[in-house]
């Protein structure tokens, strides 16, 4: 089998076969199939496609070129849930607690942020103390007497994929349908989780900027889960401004902990609640999704969700006073006003400049090796689809720098569009594909 | 400016600048863009194109990569011929001669062949002591005593082209107008004439199988050419089947002999004036086309061309006792008939598939590292559109191994096509470009 043919054969826009699909994974995993040939293969996909059958192969390969995570000893059905990214997303923080209280197992691998979108490890890393690192012996053990652990990936999950990953990320080759699912199925698929419940975000501050691209993407990445016999549905959610009002590393635990308190933002409980109650029709526990939310409420009403969150943080380490008394994290020094310049209704809170805006007063990273500032970000004041005064704060920034937090302002101001007609506010929950 | 910019744009289809067509071509050059970058581009260019302004800007900054020959020194006008590859094409051991013997100046840089076609500087070499490798100054100083030299590229001509080829040799991304227009134009430029005449080949043994492809390769290489200020035209051949009956070293070279001794095959004859007035017309000596063809005609007839080509084999250290009397080439081993298994008229000689049973016998090279049997090769017989009879011979293969001999005779078996239907001779000069 020669690569130069497998090259052609896709550019001509033919299909590949299994055998030919693992010998391209397998070869480029182990350094026999160089850089410049597969680049040349993924722009061809780029412009060829791939069909479900090719992008089912590719998956598998991807992920059976590292290891597969074995969960077979936590008891019950082990669900994972993934988003695509977002901007003020703590998504995990809140829902996890709560299913968890309720008795779903929830095992959980989570990243680090890069660019615009943070990443939960770094939020959890909030808390003094906490250890994303666990073994896989203490993080099997934990979900089974806990029933929620949370670990940075330890394995060597996908290779494939690491390898692939960065080579499009230079190559241009990154917003590609087949490649996309690939990338995040084979890590899912290689986690070990019997279901999956994805978040597709949608939107300015998303990966995926509009609604078919987006449902293009759900629903490959959920005909891979079934033809792999995973539980999977995706749900789109509104990603064009920023998730609830906190941005930034202390700031969106803040808010994950109010939520867990009752006093979530209606936009995040949404995504919340919804997703949750998926997860939980998935693991049995109930059949019918309004009745899986209500337990949800409950939990959180009731404070067993907050409990179980203070339970999950002491485990792994993290002082849980700061979850107790949130006045305990360090605020940044400088909280400063970004006033409206005009009466009228809130247009748009672009999210990716939100993002960025945050980024740049220190809360992300732009390369791996860059330290994240956790006290700095954004405080929303207003959502869009609200009538502001013209001297009325939209936001707060929270600061270290002046410099800085003058040039976060400066880029949020072109990112707020407020205008004179009335705006309704976003709807989160645009579809589900299941 | 980053390379990933510039993929990104190419790929969705935009115009790439002046400037950013140098940079990509000298950062390439130079090392500083990885090859990974570039198969990129390639494809994305295979898939997007490139339009007149930007493969002019390719064409220059690849010439300018390298050297760039002054041939101001040489007198008269300059022109250089290329044919884009075929099976049994002697043309320019022909053509130089005569137009030499008439006052053309010919400066030829010539190349070796690689796979199914084959190069004039090995066929060359069937002269015993030919110097294929002149200086500069013996080059320019023999165009200037006897119009003529014929040399291998010696000069660090077109390395981007070098490069750019070996990468795209093993990307699938060689069959792309701009980039085959790039890498033949880059070198041509580079050569440094005042015109250019190309000989661009059409059918199963050409690089182009049908004559709209090749139309558009001469259209986008004559249009380049005259935005470099250069005379230029094409002339697109038949390739379908062999150009005249010889296919191997020292087969063609006889054949090139008896040709500018007046007894030259048709459709030899019929590129080579085609061609060659052409050629006389852009250098000034005559500005009628038929007029110029009859100069041709006639130098061949008064022995002119011959003694030209006498000359030029002499005067680069060739033994001319070979071309006085041909009968010193060493024969091969075996020459044996392929017969017709049928009466009828012949429909096809699949040029590659012929060229490719030369090369099996040992006439041609799969690799730069081989080393060519000069005897062996294949004599036709009957040409395309002759009526032939059972138990006649097709053709004689010339081989020095047995074994060979038989798989070649298979090849061209499966290659030929007789049936009962009458069938036209073919057509040579299918379309001219200017």
């Amino acid at each position: 089998m020669r690569m130069y043919d497998l090259i052609e054969k896709k550019k001509l826009g033919e299909e590949l076969s299994t055998e030919e699909i693992y010998h391209i994974i397998n070869g480029y995993t182990n350094g026999e199939i160089p850089d410049y040939q597969i680049s040349a293969l993924l722009m061809a996909i780029y412009f060829k496609g791939m069909n479900v059958r090719e992008r089912y192969d590719l998956t598998m390969a991807m992920r059976d070129s590292g290891d597969i995570l074995d969960l077979s000893s936590i008891d019950g059905v082990k669900i994972d849930k993934h988003s695509t990214g977002g901007v003020g997303d703590k998504v995990t923080l809140v829902l996890g607690p709560i299913i968890a209280s309720i008795g779903v197992p929830v095992a959980k691998m989570s990243g680090r942020g890069l660019g615009h979108t943070g990443g939960t490890i770094d939020k959890l890393e909030a808390f003094p103390g906490f250890n994303a690192s666990l073994s896989e012996e203490d993080f099997i053990s934990q979900v089974n007497d806990i029933k929620i652990a949370v670990t940075g990936q330890s394995k060597n999950l996908a290779p494939a994929d690491k390898k692939l990953y960065a080579l499009r990320d230079v190559t241009a080759t990154v917003d590609e349908i087949s490649l996309i699912t690939g990338s995040i199925m084979s890590k899912k698929l290689a986690a070990g989780t019997d279901a999956i419940v994805l978040d597709v975000t949608v939107g300015d501050g998303a990966f995926m900027k509009n609604k078919e691209s987006a449902l293009e993407l759900a629903q490959s990445m959920v005909d891979i889960g079934k033809r792999a016999d995973k539980k999977i549905a995706a749900v789109l959610t509104n990603m064009d401004e920023p998730l609830g009002f906190a941005i930034g590393n202390d700031l969106e635990v803040i808010e994950a902990i109010n939520a867990l308190n009752g006093n979530g933002p209606d936009d995040l409980m949404e995504v919340v609640y919804e997703l949750g109650s998926q997860m939980i029709v998935f693991s049995g526990i109930e059949t019918d999704k309004s009745k899986a939310r209500k337990l949800m409420e409950n939990a959180v009403a009731s404070g067993k969700a907050f409990e179980k969150f203070c339970q999950f943080i002491e485990r792994q380490g993290g002082d849980v006073a700061f979850a107790r008394d949130i006045n305990k994290f360090k605020p940044a020094n400088y909280v400063i006003p970004v006033e409206a310049k005009e009466d009228g209704y809130i247009h748009a809170m672009k999210a990716e400049a939100f993002g960025l805006a945050s980024m740049s007063l220190g809360g992300g990273r732009e390369t791996f090796d860059d330290v994240i500032d956790m006290s700095v970000g954004i405080v929303l004041a207003k959502k869009v689809g609200d009538y502001i005064k013209k001297g009325e704060a939209i936001c707060y920034v929270h600061a270290n720098d002046k410099a800085k937090a003058e040039h976060a302002i400066e880029m949020i101001n072109k990112a707020t569009v407020i205008s004179a007609d009335k705006c309704d506010h976003m709807k989160l929950i645009i579809d589900i594909v299941e």
